[in-house]
């Protein structure tokens, strides 16, 4: 079977699917043009809504601007995605709250007692709140793509620093920061090779 | 700003947002429609595309069609998730793998030597492999919803004895197991709250 035969199985509109899998790619410079509050608020309200575990929603997304805070977010990437960062319209910081069981008789009101299980157990909050966490990055990057806008998401950074530099006041552990913006020249580096479905998959 | 307002500063297709964020929902419950050999590659064609970190697609996946590998694997469930698990059309084990760093030379070419210094650092390569799988996962709930199909995402199950069952012969770690399918009766349970913006967002 070859992708496009593949693609006739996709009931998601081929326009949809270019936008958000197959055409979209990681940008490496962006233009000026600002990226408004505005567009953030919607990206989030199309984030949100994918699943996790009990609804748990443990993201959490500092948003730099340029300016004072850019400044003090760049010295903690690593010196290759410096310049990137610094130049981005928008740079959104991803963490994990590993206190997300604060909201738990909110989000999970049919067991708001699991608030005080959580308690209990730091450590296997920080590592569910972390998986969780990674899952909603997905949702997002693919939210930022929605609202025709590029991401650049890094690992390249001091996680322990930037969770010093902005997060001393809460449990937030700084997970990926993704510049957003429109893609500027040269945005695009050649695509790398995917695995194939043989390569990834297994049935029993 | 209303979520309607938020809605139109999203340039993806009303339909699609609709498919895969704001209208699709966890399904409890799946009819008897076979899940297809040729959908399931079709989900992967779609979700290989998203971006990993240095290209390393760590995610990996066990499908699980009905029969004796099905019962194999509801022995690992928690007791709430057996009767959904061994009765939906398709279950797939997604899991990260601790040794992706073998195919380096193939999906990240411009630094092959990027394995060797991998082959070095087990620990280091499970957390990468955690972090990134995890994303992938939100990438292909996102890729079963544009196939027409429904996810129902669990995280109630033995990890460890289902990498046993399964996974003895590889570096496999099971994350999550997520029953595929047409969404049979009374699929649906009441939409959870999510949290508001300004609880998730902070800026500088």
């Amino acid at each position: 079977m070859t992708s496009n035969d593949a693609a006739a199985l996709i009931t998601l509109h081929p326009e949809a699917q270019a936008q958000l899998f197959s055409d979209a790619r990681t940008a490496n410079s962006f233009t000026d043009e600002p990226v408004t509050d505005e567009q953030l608020r919607a990206i989030y309200e199309l984030a949100k809504f994918p699943p996790t575990a009990a609804n748990t929603q443990p993201l959490r997304i500092l948003f730099v601007r340029p300016g004072e805070g850019r400044e003090r977010l760049v010295r903690h990437m690593s010196e290759g995605n410096q310049a990137k960062t610094g130049s981005a319209p928008m740079v959104a910081v991803l963490a994990a709250d590993a206190d997300f069981h604060e909201f738990i008789p909110k989000v999970f009101p049919i067991r708001p007692e699991m608030r005080d299980h959580f308690a209990g157990d730091p450590e296997g909050r920080e590592q569910m709140a972390r998986f969780n966490a990674a899952l909603q990055i997905g949702y997002f990057l693919l939210a930022v793509r929605a609202a025709g806008l590029a991401a650049g998401p890094m690992g390249g950074f001091d996680a322990a620093g930037v969770d010093k530099e902005f997060f001393a006041d809460r449990n937030w552990k700084s997970l990926l920061v993704v510049n957003i913006g429109k893609p500027g020249e040269n945005a695009w580096f050649d695509r790398l090779p995917r695995l194939d479905y043989d390569e990834v998959v297994t049935h029993v």
